[in-house]
């Protein structure tokens, strides 16, 4: 019988995950039962959100104590008694942090069957090619509508979601802005990515580095962070500009649910629209070829923070809050 | 000669208006020169806003030291070089807070001519049919845009936008729930204008009342409160909800910019968005005209809380923070 790893949520964290709070335990595999697929987890996609998950319910019920820890992640089939999918097939969907998952058994997995395209590694899929690509596609392209020569920043910029976002920003002519949390991070935007800007929020300097790299003020924010980085990016923007709110991540370990004001939102006439990817889940073919597309073309480049085996998985978690993934952050098993 | 009674800003106050932060002080009347008119200030529209232009530059530039405060009014025009105002013409713009005005002398006043209708007040047209009532008409559907069915709330709904704007809720077939800060003033927004319910806010289980009240969740906010209040609406809005920005007066005499957490606007998906009246400036004349219609038919109904003499302008501008008013809030001189 084969066992199968599983982190499961056991205490709500208030900071930083901390030991005992997930618990790394053990399970048997079931037999499968008719119209099920029984799958191998290759990667695990690690994402921010998954603290707004283990915290309360939200746009989703948290995840329960004592159950499997909820996770994006890229499997690949290994026995089938499920009629769509056979084994070989590699597929992405909610996975949970663990490494095997029964097909049928995940009610919001919405299970998805990816293609095998030269040169494209498989762990796209869950990211620019995936969940946080397809995030990015969305908020900017339907909530921020940039125009050319408009003035776009991304906070988190480094982030999976953040480097894809400002990216589709240049794509659509845009002047683009990042902030991030390293040198190396900001030299990537700049040097790699084609971003016209970049800014460490460490530097005690940085608000003014923001302002003489938005000399025409700010028209969209691609607001991932909250807190003080948007509070400084708010005072920056112009009337009528838009916030394309996808995470407040500066919150999510401190209890602190992205505090920031909303006088500035009134005097400027901003529109600030919070959205959840699976809002456009009907879209996303579309938006994956697109994708797709300028990746090909080179106009999207992107990288991968790759950490190794399921035990792992709460370090990589804690990784996204102390700044020291780079681009998609992902456990491969 | 003719003398002119202004009150001027001396200090930009940061609680409620304290004696010496606005000085009465007399002027004498200029000479009219080609191209100007002078008016008699018949009544002042006293708005939170004027809170916001004492404070800081925001959507208008702050008031300077030592400027006669910035007001809304309605004017009478008693001598006139102006070629198109006459002696007996009524105007309303920016007149400041003052017994005289030369039209020409206010940059931003934009002058409007207003007719005389049988059984309409002029007061109306610095109110339901004037710019707070403007406010509340293109908040409410250009950003709101109420479907039949759904739940609007308004907060500071007894005041001139708030309860005009939750009449036009009704004429949309919404649902409407008002919070406001006395059993006189809900009573008064049941039983007079209409809505479905009202909340007094200065009950300690009002938090409870506001959820039996919107059984079916938030549609929209319009939201002229802030801080506590507009954290409780959000937190009963559903999905993609919409909120209507329009103030955040719990702040004004507070230094407390309209604090709230945007962690809801995110997992919500809401979309809150800031405006100003002054941006829909060349659609006035069909909002009022449309305003009068449902007026005339008694769908929209309005009272006003009137306060005589220039000298009790500070007093009516504190009352707009200390809740003595209904409707309307006017000096009448």
């Amino acid at each position: 019988m084969t066992t199968n790893r599983q982190w499961r949520l056991m205490r709500r964290p208030t900071a930083l995950l901390a030991p005992g709070d997930l618990v790394l335990s053990e399970a048997p595999v079931a037999e499968l039962k008719d119209g099920e697929a029984l799958a191998r987890v290759k990667y695990l996609s690690i994402d921010p959100t998954m603290r707004i998950w283990m915290a309360a319910d939200s746009y989703m019920p948290a995840v329960a104590i004592g159950d499997v820890m909820r996770a994006f992640g890229l499997v690949e089939v290994v026995e089938s008694r499920h009629a769509q999918f056979k084994k070989g097939d590699k597929l992405v969907g909610l996975t949970g942090l663990q490494e095997f998952v029964v097909a049928e058994a995940s009610p919001h997995g919405g299970w998805q069957k990816i293609p095998s395209i030269p040169f494209v590694s498989d762990s796209l899929f869950v990211g620019t090619l995936g969940i946080t690509g397809l995030t990015a596609y969305f908020g900017l392209l339907e909530i921020g509508k940039p125009q050319k020569g408009e003035t776009l920043v991304v906070s988190a910029a480094a982030g999976a979601t953040g480097s894809v976002a400002g990216q589709i920003g240049k794509i659509h002519g845009c002047r683009v802005v990042g902030i991030a949390g390293s040198d190396e991070k900001c030299k990537w935007l700049t040097d790699e990515l084609g971003f016209d800007a970049a800014v460490n929020y460490k530097q005690p300097d940085w608000k003014e580095k923001l302002a003489a790299a938005t000399p025409d003020g700010v028209d969209i924010d691609y607001e991932n962070v909250g807190g003080e980085i948007m509070e400084a990016v708010l005072n920056r923007m112009n009337l009528h500009g838009r916030v394309v709110l996808c995470g407040l991540i500066s919150g999510y370990t401190k209890g602190d649910p992205g505090m920031a004001s909303f006088g500035v939102v009134l005097v400027k006439r901003l529109k600030v629209q919070g959205f959840i990817i699976l809002d456009y889940a009907s879209r996303f073919t579309e938006a994956a070829t697109e994708l797709g597309k300028w990746r090909m073309m080179r106009k999207l480049k992107d990288r991968e923070t790759v950490v190794e085996g399921i035990e792992k998985a709460p370090d990589a978690i804690n990784m996204l809050f102390t700044g020291g993934n780079i681009g998609k952050t992902l456990v491969k098993l």
